[in-house]
């Protein structure tokens, strides 16, 4: 694959500009507020102010955590997409006032870390498995190409490259160098970019050895916690690093199943496939494609979530995923769309694009409130507020969107992938001379065909109504080449597809879950897609013990969840028979319109069952249950009417179909 | 009610008496040399040590929990109700000695604890919040009179009376005593035992002076805090005590709700009942029946189990009894029963009988296995090995028995409490000239009528059949009395009872869930009792989330589980028609001759679904079902066939009766 960059692409999806508007318009201001300290009530970020510290410009001791800094490079990375797609003057010296002041922070030699300029002097490079430095400097790696890439400018490029060489002269497997790497991946698929940006070779060569050393004997890890006199940064009262959770048990091409915490495996992958890529590394792709597969087809939730447990943010093993303790983090989401890309651009199948969307439209979208200042670190399958204040064990899933986090990883990243999302949506393939279209979102692209221009402009209706329609331009004549649109997976091979009108015959086969239509297009040719958007009832493999006897519902992209604010509190006493039609009824939340979906269900009645004894034989009295109409509502709109229980899997009263 | 001192009752049920012999037999010489150190494999307890070097027969560190003494203190008791059913020269020497290191270990001025003694000395009453001082003397004064009633030997007696009285000088309202109370609930009830054994009032007064103390204004633990230097000796990230742990959030008979950890409240309801009947104190009766309300009815798991979350090993709230994380600790679950007996004491209710039933042939007995060497500290709802193996939100539940504990609380309370059953199954009312009958347990009840010899003799076949048979012997001649014999509640009202063959007619009542047979009787008058014992299924009330849509087995006082050793992996994939015939079958398992159950049921079948997409459209492919036969055990008998799966609740296929 590759020469993608050669495709210019803007985003008109009325659904998908709006959250690039609102995070243009509301995202980014009210971080920046934040990350300045100035937004009342939210506990301070003192992430600006930090630089200014290690600046030289301020006084004062470090704030927040030790990776404070990356929430600066989240929104820089985040406000270079931004200014990709729209040039914003004010927005524009807001951020080369920030990249001042990370410039005037960094340390003579390249070394940029306000942590330990500040707190530990001395002491950089000494806790790698900890203390996320390498994470840091990836981040602002990526904040560089990304605002490099908008602007052009490259101050901040010119800075990292400093920083990258430090870190190339630092580690490596010559004599002198640390034979070492961070304990939270990012620098990896970071120093990919920056090769992408500069053509570098030799920080691709290093996110090669950072990737290649992880895991081997002697364990780095087990080296320096050693050396470090076995002492946590986080856990006093560790005995032994869990290498698992670093994915540092084992090479990472021998890995066979995601363990450990799932942002950094997902960061990881996603550089092991980038990787493998550049360097043809077959190995390593197989890594992946495994990985991929344990993921998706073993622990993922159906909202697109990644992470059983809230101990270490973690992965646990296959089939297990619990609905009331899941973590479910918005980073480990976006990561898994990250990965998805990157395995895309590998070799293009339908599965990427489904679990992307899924992702997308569930668990990431689903982590803002539609104001745009509110946001979840942990993405609930299900609500109880009473347990998730009351129970300890369910304490980490928050029963309402919070304004901020005291480990504010999540909100700056979905802005990020908010405000880049068209780099989602298509890859040209130069040798097969194809353009793949991954997502169904209103964009056009443009690239050009043996020096000829061409224009693809698509329009969605998702995730409301199945259509998509792909009009080509091309003002400079016919040409021959292809069009693979991703068959979603939802649409369970009941889909249609015209061209101006007319049925297609052999210029259409079907591919990896492609539609191809290979053929020589024209001007104003127009494909267009029928996409069948059914509501369904679905159901998890046998092996998820925890929803075995459950159903959710989905329609399109779209997974459902049913509120307290449709249907009274208790929902655990609904059931419903699967066999029931759902019908679709407008309705709007927070502003948005949407299809929302009723059907009948049954209430177990509690004045029936009466005081007595918690358990009782069942008959009559005790199962009694009456009809009710049960209303659900696009999950990503949870949340948005005050506070009650939510749940996405239902039980089924009849398990047949 | 009381004047149940003048009963002499003796157990001879097969079922009880087998327990009781390996207690005897095997649980009391075991837990005998762990006491000792000398169970290779098993973590030293250094529980007999830390009362050699305390009282300067040895040099040496203190070992274990700060509360370790009392694991000595609760095998004494456990050897004084066995010496009481049965004298045993060779367990009476064992104690003795034992008693003579505890007694050379006490203080000059009465203290005993060895963990202040050999670590902390001077540090004594200082942090009664956390160390469990009084706890232990509780403990101990317990095995004192244990041990007095059994041989009435005085010698640890008369040494606990000097502890209880510099307790009593230490603590109480007056100036220059500490106004306080211990962290961990105890002592309140053993000072009501030993005012019974001593008739020393002050010792009812120090006890109710506990109770009156605790959780009043301004709050002795947050003072105590604050002298400590807010340093908590368990948990140094600690920022504030939570007073719900404690039950010390407010006073004792303003408590609505059982909150905090399970067996301090137990303690604490439990010696609340005592003094309310002690003092005739309404109030107190008041906040014990709220409290018995709160726990049964809406706290406790189905196998007489409570704690919902290990975080604390803590009562969570109203209706929160998750299966794969229930804490259920088998102390609770003996402290429920002490409390039951004690609400009896105050007057009997049949519900309180059921309960101690469900606890004791579920929860308690189900705790250890069949050898007498293997315990639960966690009694499972639910086991799934890997995960609780690999997911730490549910490593505390074991997924089998275990040897020991470092915190070994668990199985010497499970030792005392078997071997002082006897003393759970009557009661005796003067003023009523009834005899109560708790517990359908073979055994024998002796008592003087108006100076006449009246004794009892029950046979009863539970738990395998409902037979029960009450045969009076009155060698000096017929005396009116009457005979209170509680109904099962999982009898649901069919029953029948005769009297020497024939129907009752109006000497019979029905009070409280007790059938009152108000009669003169004479030598060789038979009682008998039907139960019909039949298997039934069981739904919990419908504002238990975590088990709606889920059946139990219930078969008379027995839960029953499922286990992969029956019914093979995934149980979840398992379901049940609540509408099915469950059939009786014999079984053996671990040597016991037990009623197994089976019926037709349904297991989702993975090939049909196959291993694409982890969730698919309901239909018949991604639902497919195959009957199989599920066999269920009785839960008391579960992991004994090596590890597996195990569950309680079943989903069900239909919810309809």
């Amino acid at each position: 694959m590759g020469n993608s960059e050669q495709l210019s692409v803007q985003l008109h999806a009325p659904f998908w500009s709006r959250y690039q508007q609102l995070v243009r318009e509301v995202v980014l201001p009210y971080q920046y507020e934040i990350l300045n300290d100035r937004v009342p009530g939210v506990e301070p970020s003192g992430a600006i102010r930090n630089f200014r510290i290690a600046a030289g410009l301020e006084q004062g001791e470090f704030t927040g955590m030790v990776f404070q800094d990356s929430d600066v490079a989240k929104w820089l990375e985040a406000v270079g997409y931004a200014l990709k797609t729209k040039r914003d003057p004010a927005l524009e010296r807001m951020a080369d006032d920030v990249i001042d002041l990370v410039v005037a922070a960094q340390q003579p030699d390249g070394y940029l870390n306000t942590y330990f300029t500040i707190k530990e002097p001395g002491k950089r490079f000494t806790n790698l498995m900890d203390c996320h430095e390498l994470y840091g400097a990836g981040h602002m790696i990526e904040a560089a190409v990304s605002y490099y890439e908008a602007t052009g400018k490259r101050k901040l490029l010119d800075a990292m490259c400093r920083f990258a060489d430090l870190i190339a002269d630092t580690f490596g497997p010559r004599e002198g160098q640390i034979h070492g790497y961070d304990g939270h991946q990012e620098i990896e698929l970071a120093l990919v970019k920056l090769y992408g940006a500069t053509g570098e070779r030799r920080y691709l060569d290093l996110a090669r050895y950072f990737l290649d050393a992880r895991g081997t004997e002697p364990n780095f890890f087990l080296d320096e916690w050693e050396r470090r006199g076995r002492k946590s940064f986080w856990w006093p009262w560790l005995k032994e690093p869990d290498l698992a959770y670093y994915q540092a048990h084992k090479p990472v091409r021998e890995q066979e199943t995601a363990v450990g915490h799932a942002v950094r495996a997902m960061y990881m992958y996603t550089a092991m496939a980038d990787v493998a890529r550049l360097t043809g590394d077959r190995a390593l792709q197989a890594a992946c494609e495994r990985l991929w597969q344990d993921v998706t087809r073993r622990q993922m939730y159906v909202i697109g979530a990644i992470g059983s447990t809230h101990q270490g943010e973690a992965f646990t093993f296959d089939y297990d995923l619990p609905n009331e303790t899941a973590y479910a983090e918005t980073c480990a989401s976006v990561g898994l769309i990250f990965f998805a890309k990157r395995l895309i651009d590998l070799g293009p199948k339908a599965e990427y694009g489904d679990v992307m969307e899924r992702a997308l439209y569930n668990a990431v979208i689903g982590s803002m409130a539609q104001d745009g200042k509110h946001y979840c670190y942990v993405n609930p399958l299900e609500v109880w507020p009473r347990a998730n204040e009351e129970n300890p064990d369910r304490r980490h899933v928050r029963p309402t969107r919070q304004a901020w986090f005291g480990c504010a990883c999540c909100p700056p990243n979905v802005a990020r992938l908010l405000m880049s999302l068209q780099e989602y949506i298509y890859t040209w393939d130069e040798s097969r001379r194809t353009l793949y279209v991954h997502l169904h979102m209103g964009s056009t692209a443009a690239w050009s065909l043996d020096g000829a221009r061409v224009q693809l402009r698509q329009a969605s209706a998702l995730p409301w109504r199945g259509e998509t329609s792909l009009k080509v331009s091309m003002p400079d004549g016919p040409r021959r080449f292809a069009l693979a649109v991703r068959i979603p997976g939802w649409c369970a091979g009941k889909w249609e597809v015209r061209v101006n009108g007319r049925e297609l015959g052999e210029e259409m086969r079907v591919e990896e879950g492609y539609a191809v239509i290979d053929r020589t297009f024209a001007d104003g040719d127009e494909l267009t897609f029928a996409f069948p958007l059914e509501a369904r009832w679905i159901v998890g493999h046998p092996q998820l013990r925890a929803v075995n006897g459950m159903v959710a519902i989905e329609r399109g992209p779209l997974v459902y969840a049913v509120e307290e604010a449709d249907n009274g509190p208790n929902l655990a006493a609904l059931s419903v028979d699967p066999g029931t039609r759902l019908h679709e009824v407008s309705c709007e939340i927070a502003g948005v319109d949407a299809v929302a979906l009723e059907c009948e269900a049954w209430r177990r009645d509690e004045e029936a069952f009466g005081d007595g004894p918690l358990y009782r034989p069942l008959d009559a009295a005790t199962f009694s249950e009456r009809r009710v109409k049960l209303r659900a509502i696009p999950y990503f709109l949870w949340g948005n009417r005050g506070q009650g229980e939510m749940r996405v899997w239902l039980r089924s009263r009849s398990s047949r179909p």
